[in-house]
């Protein structure tokens, strides 16, 4: 023991693909990554993180957890905010904190908290009923969008009510009240990474386009087709956020651009899906610099060093192959970034993605996608 | 193990930094690292690779690494060749082969197969005594650059013969014969970096120029100060070597640019450390490039990302501090990318290096210069 280096350890809860992400940079850094996960066949024990069995949700663990660690941190909403607020009260440095935690779990305490602070939202309401969400949809406006406050990802756990008719069923089977929102007409959707050091420091990632298909994130690219004022004005109020919350790590702040500005569609208080082209598109990546904050070192430069980059989601086929068998077409298109969880390629699942930049953005976008059509094409003969 | 996804399985014999940075790349292809070294806090092993406990020159250990993974390459020259031929005989994929690797063990040996190819280096000999010596150094001119035809590094096994007297006492202690050559007044040194397919696809990287200081490497940036026309001769030479060895795998050229034209100095037939500015400077770096090879996978794009790129080795200083003990100082250098191997911080021993990217070449070495500088000023009051 005596013959090893040490500049830091920090414990992840969680052992899916952000955590396998974030190892891959805590290499660089020299910093030990332990994720806490049930399962040796996650992601991140897969790259070669340090494997703790364990549940997110059971506060013995994390205490074992944070125990190893100099810092702890999250890469889903799982852990119960109260258990994160408890390890920190023990003396555990924590990040993000309880209170930002809290605010990427639960999407109607995220709007309560931000709307007396001028963050704009949709107009929202909390229906405990058919008859509230009738009251609600003749007020603003039919169709709504209904949400389960909580754990719904990608597309699951939102859906929409066209009327009624439709309000009549949508508590059926579930978990009570829903989150209704009037559907925004938006020309675009924005993500924009902020990051927050332990100093109240912030930096901002350039906006991210995304584009979702069935409600899951497909491609996301930047720039991003906003104004100038816009994009400051994400920026601000991504930072604006970032400080209410007192954010310590990196925070996707997903954004309408509408006919009547910018709105705020969710947050996720980690490292997230829109920011994974930052591995290669931006000085420093959005898992660096998590790490970074986390462990109360200086962030880095979010700057773009290609004019354009791109990147898309490659999710299990419909047919059960598995795309990431045979890599060669993909690796065959010049400039393509391949990035696989090894995860059992099951239908829908995201379970990779290729990133590509270019001297333009339609060009990367072409790149990551002819790349990514490669892996799903099938099975060759 | 129902529920993973697999995409091949790579063994690395050895098991320090560059089988540290070939796991970092094989992360984002989903590809298993074994990496076959004694001692489980080797930097590799601390980054998560795979480890099997065994000795590189012990072929049983060889087969049992071999037995597990897709390939097998290597990260240092301490593998007898015989053994790597008798896996490959065995129907194990080898890469690179006996012949590649011999070249990059015996530096004589490397002379010898390739002067007959025209590939141009300084005069030199094969000495067994003193006397042999005196006769080459009187023939070629004083002084003369005298090494042990395998196992030097980073400066040890290599030193000057300045005349006769020296000569003498040459041979105390050495093993014999010993390589000597005519010391060339060189303007600068270069490092190609060029990838073979098994297909006999080649890519080569632009040439990096190295600044050695002691005779251990202290510095890379590239563009190189070198013309069109030795960029080009000096590319050829690389893909010329690799055929003519057939190569698999990546391997660093090293080249002296003198006034007779370019000469070859050493073969390093694996990733090496003129490469690492790769993984921030091109498109692919050289460790992914290694993996493509060994697995037979189509080779990547070689192109810089950025006008400028420089890399600064970090060394354990003198005073025996470990200058990752605190990365804040490095990291606030905006642009610098910081890599630690997790070594023991042992004087003069590399354990770590900085890469900076920038729009000029000078910037990038500054900026590199600055965040090493940085960790390895001292502890910190």
């Amino acid at each position: 023991m005596a013959d090893r280096g040490v500049t830091g350890t920090v414990g992840i809860i969680g052992g899916g693909q952000l955590a396998r992400m974030t190892h891959q940079a805590a290499i660089g850094l020299g910093v030990d990554v332990w994720v806490l996960c049930p399962d040796a066949e996650e992601p991140a024990v897969r790259a070669g993180a340090r494997h703790l069995p364990g549940s997110p949700d059971r506060y013995e663990d994390l205490v074992r957890l944070a125990e190893r660690c100099d810092a702890v941190t999250v890469e889903h909403e799982l852990t119960p905010p109260e258990h994160l607020e408890r390890l920190a009260r023990e003396g555990h440095r924590v990040a993000p904190g309880a209170q930002a935690a809290s605010l990427g779990r639960d999407k109607a305490e995220a709007r309560a908290v931000l709307a007396p602070h001028g963050i704009p939202t949709a107009p929202w309401t909390m229906a405990s009923d058919a008859g509230e969400l009738e009251v609600f949809g003749d007020q603003v406006g039919w169709p709504l969008i209904v949400k389960q406050p909580s754990g719904g990802y990608d597309g699951r756990g939102v859906w929409s009510v066209d009327g009624p008719e439709q309000a009549r069923t949508s508590f059926e089977g579930a978990e009570s009240p829903l989150l209704a929102e009037a559907r925004i007409a938006f020309a675009h959707e924005l993500a924009v990474m902020v990051v927050r050091g332990s100093d109240g420091e912030t930096v901002t990632y350039p906006p991210f386009e995304t584009v979702q298909v069935d409600g899951q994130c497909h491609e996301v690219f930047t720039p991003a087709t906003v104004s100038d004022d816009h994009e400051r004005e994400a920026r601000r109020l991504a930072v604006a956020i970032a400080h209410h919350v007192d954010l310590v790590g990196v925070m996707a702040v997903e954004l309408f651009v509408s006919p009547d500005g910018l709105l705020l569609n969710e947050l996720a208080v980690r490292p997230h899906n829109s920011g994974h082209l930052t591995i290669e598109a931006c000085t420093t990546s959005q898992f660096e610099n998590h790490l970074r904050a986390v462990l109360g070192l200086p962030l880095g430069s979010t700057d773009l060093v290609a004019p354009g980059a791109a990147m898309v989601n490659v999710v299990g086929p419909d047919d059960g192959h598995d795309p990431f068998t045979d890599l060669g077409p993909a690796l065959a298109v010049p400039g393509a970034h391949v990035h696989s969880y090894q995860k059992a390629a099951r239908p829908k699942r995201k379970i990779g993605h290729v990133t590509a930049t270019g001297p333009t953005v339609d060009e990367a976008r072409s790149t990551a996608s002819r790349a990514a059509s490669a892996l799903t094409a099938g099975v060759p003969a």
